[in-house]
């Protein structure tokens, strides 16, 4: 997907809300243990409930992996689902990977091309020719770490780095890669203070920002600093839209928290 | 396993080897090709014909995933089949995970708990919680990039973060997390003039190290300065091994190939 036609589905929607499909088998209804696949039947119900209030969609690997081989089954499943019934989404294999060039083409090909998501998030530490194998496909995006919405984040990231912090270095270092074009960079929304700044460093780039909900994050703080002409932002919300009911309305549930997020960013939209 | 299982088996062996199972299905021998699983036939080949020169196996995530759902299977064989025919070999999931606490926590599950490996290596850009819950599982490993094999290794890691290089800054603060003891880190062997320094700061950990062979990092230099009493290091070899044929007969060449780094070892340990 290009930026341009990510762009275009929010403007339509009114809405940046990407929502997180971190699916714990422990978390889920118990009417759906019984199904084959559980957590692609739990994904179907949320995504065909919220389709028209999200742009994105945010599977994470791991709850994945740690179900074997029925994860990763449902993990294909699911973003084959998106990809035949919504194809204006937009897709994020939240994966966080990296490593040396010939290993990262190896995940680049897994995430961007098999199975077909529009983008996946990638760590910075390994540099340059651990980031590049994803930059290289085009119309696909690559969302590298940058300032991270744990409370680990002022381990390393926020530390000096040559006279600026990490996380500003892993930006303005990222913007020399081939095909910068294609990056989009993680900004935790527990940290809205730093938005202003690295909005500044990045004008035009479109920014992932999890840490709304569960982790405490203030929507209106985060589009106040960090919001660009474009919009510029998704926001990711997880546990609080997914895990809104647990009984058999649990999707309409999810349905009405998508809403109540979708409606705030309408107003955002339409004050700015 | 234990630290000190692991010595053991590197004093009877007189190896610290560890072959790294990075198998792309385009290298392996034609007549593999038919198999259900040519990569697990492939892997199972390579580890009958070294288990007796190697100490580690360490098969790469990405080449695994890279190949679906078979992959997957493959990966799920290759480790039952280690820890079922030569539990005492040590297991590493080299996997570069790391993400915020509770999402670290089902990586954590899917490859030391579920998949069963000793060990998995971790990125340590998000900080402590993404790294900690790794660390809580009792005699299993959380192997740390510190200082990978890599060119982009010197985009970041080696800049200078709050007065010391930011790999001695992970190296420093990883130290005071909970279950430290349970860390190992990884240490390029293409940065063999790093090792007497890291050394000085781990007198007691073991180093993961990639880079001889393909990388070009030389076996000599590594022990020279990176070396312990209890030997501390385990190094990595990939293509240079399980690629050294490619027919019928890939595995005897990968035994000779094996042999040859496991007598230089030998001869180092005799040496020292």
């Amino acid at each position: 997907m290009t930026t341009a036609q990510l762009i275009s589905q929010i403007k339509q929607k009114k809405s940046f809300l990407c929502v997180g499909l971190d699916v714990d088998l422990d978390k889920i209804p118990a009417h759906l243990s019984n199904a084959e696949f559980p957590i692609f039947e739990f994904n179907k119900a949320i995504i065909d409930a919220t389709h028209d209030l999200a742009v994105a969609y945010k599977p994470n690997t791991a709850f994945y992996e740690a179900q074997g081989l029925k994860g990763w089954q449902s993990l294909q499943k699911t973003i084959a689902y998106i990809n035949e019934n919504y194809p204006e989404i937009f897709t994020i294999a939240d994966a966080k990977r990296g490593d040396i060039g010939n290993t990262s083409r190896m995940y680049a090909k897994a995430f961007l091309e098999d199975l077909n998501f529009d983008s996946v998030t990638v760590a910075p530490y390994m540099g340059k020719d651990s980031v590049e194998p994803f930059l290289a496909f085009e119309d696909k995006h690559t969302i590298l770490l940058a300032l991270t919405s744990n409370e680990g984040a002022f381990d390393f990231q926020t530390k000096d780095a040559d006279g600026i912090e990490l996380y500003k270095q892993v930006i303005e270092t990222s913007k020399t890669w081939t095909n910068a074009q294609n990056l989009m960079y993680v900004v935790g929304a527990t940290k809205a203070e730093y938005f202003a700044e690295i909005r500044k460093r990045l004008p035009d780039s479109f920014f992932l920002v999890p840490g709304i909900g569960a982790q405490g994050g203030s929507l209106a703080e985060v589009c106040k600093h960090g919001m660009n002409k474009n919009v510029g932002l998704l926001v990711a919300s997880s546990r609080a839209i997914i895990y809104a009911g647990n009984d058999v309305d649990f999707a309409e549930k999810a349905r009405v928290e998508a809403l109540k997020v979708q409606q705030e960013m309408a107003q955002i939209l339409l004050d700015r």
